[in-house]
């Protein structure tokens, strides 16, 4: 196994939509990612900041996934809060409300260890801060980021900065279309490999997962589920299974970030089927391992030669 | 090779969007779908109507793309027409003008021996006319059939009528909904395969195609491409890959469909490159087999067990 170092949110989230309405439930890009990617893999490192409102049954939780919450900060003060609600369809969501809390003061502080993680993942964060984390860092083997429309907008210099540092872009495609200028996907990849990423990761929620790297395209469908409950987190589920995929294979090979797609939609296809991380409460290796195969089976075709 | 036998229009198009304007082109259908299919087997019947201002080239291309024109009626009047422009992005495409012409009046009337295809493909054309071809045929192996919007709202108990005799319907994501009632793809594709149809084969544009049947659930992926200047057809063209696979490989299982599935999006991501059907003038069969390589490039991943 390699180290996986995971920095960003920690939320409680206040989430409305066609299948209720549930206040005050545990949220954040670090929770998903971590939580995800401890189905593939041991080591996970947490690094991010809650309030003294954040109920401790969350950090148990946490901890009974096997991630290391060292890097949890808790401070005086309120958790990060989203709340939004969803269309009768799931497709868009309104932001109600952000109230940033402790998050607004939040800068990552690595211990020792943290520094020597293999792998780091950046969650959606002030880019600012994203340079923070690389800059403790003792050359991971692997970088990868996420980020949104809001840093595009107000913190491209920054943002900039931090592309020509990372390995992976995580977006998705709109945020793939703003970031480049461009809205051709194949085009916009390439402007932002241009920028230092090797790689962008565009993800299309029921669309799918788009990998542009050196040795191609790679296209990873999202399975048709027939219950979805709650969107919400589905992206950074997809980057925790990608990364525990990764970290689990020792190794970053064009073959290893393939089957990586793959975990890292198998994950996010369990995240939605249920709000917040529940679905994950109840998840087992086994589930991750058949859904696997749904994939091999939902993309499968024999090589029927003119 | 299996004998298939295509219903639909054949008419003039008139198309402007990004990459300018066409008027007076080669379009319907019929058209698409025959010479889609001509790249994978022979033995194409192509049924339709025109009228007498219909240029002789347009036939002679389809005679040289091998496709049987001897029941494409040319009668006294005005071809069917269609005259479209599409948006900066090539998403959206507004209807300017459509005139039906001599296609008013198309009452499909069959050979001796096209009532002996093996495959029969219905066009999105009135379902009374879809029922009555249907009427004609001698027991044909398979029948796939398109429709649209216009049919699910003004003609739906002939529309339900034909789904009871068809193996395979071919729609898009909004028709899979509207005829179902249904936003979820699986509980649509379930509820429309209760009204009759074997298969249904939902078709999302850019986010590729998902085939619904019996043994599960298959995804292709479209291919990303970074020059599409004309989307007109792409379904059609879609629609004659998978028939024109299914007849070459004279057996209709699961694995065939799924292979037929790769080789309707080979031909669709082709017939988008250029307008009207102008990139299969230059295609060759090696440029279909490479695409479908690039498919199987395209999705391949290895098992890499948990």
């Amino acid at each position: 196994m390699m180290e996986l170092l995971v920095v960003g949110s920690v939320a409680l989230d206040d989430l409305d939509g066609p299948f209720g309405r549930r206040p005050d439930v545990l949220g954040g890009s670090a929770s998903y990612i971590s939580v995800a990617a401890s189905f593939l893999t041991h080591g996970i490192h947490l690094v991010g900041v809650v309030g003294d409102d954040f109920p401790r049954e969350h950090v148990d939780y946490l901890v009974g996934r096997g991630v290391d919450v060292a890097g949890l900060e808790r401070v005086h003060g309120k958790t990060f809060r989203w709340r939004g609600i969803y269309s009768e369809t799931l497709e868009t969501r309104q932001t109600l409300d952000t109230q940033l809390g402790v998050f607004a003061n939040f800068r990552p502080r690595l211990s020792e260890a943290q520094r020597d993680a293999d792998l780091v993942f950046l969650g959606n964060i002030d880019p600012t801060l994203q340079l923070e984390v690389l800059e403790q860092m003792r050359g991971p083997r692997l970088v990868a980021c996420d980020t949104m429309n809001f840093w595009i907008t107000g913190k491209l210099d920054e943002l900039r900065r931090v592309l020509e540092r990372v390995d992976i872009l995580l977006v998705n495609d709109e945020e793939a279309r703003q970031l480049s200028g461009v809205h051709n996907l194949v085009r916009a990849a390439d402007a932002i490999r241009m920028m230092g990423a090797r790689a962008v990761i565009v993800k299309r929620g029921d669309s799918g997962a788009l990998l542009f790297h050196e040795s191609g395209v790679f296209a990873a469908p999202a399975l048709p589920l027939e219950d979805v409950r709650d969107p919400t987190g589905a992206g950074d589920s997809f980057a925790g299974g990608f990364m525990g995929c990764l970290a689990r294979a020792r190794e970053i090979t064009p073959a290893t970030m393939r089957s990586a797609m793959i975990y890292g939609s198998v994950l996010a296809s369990y995240c939605v089927e249920d709000f917040s991380l529940d679905r994950f409460r109840t998840l087992t290796t086994l589930d991750v391992a058949a859904r696997f195969r749904a994939f091999h089976e939902l993309t499968h075709f024999e090589n029927l030669e003119l």
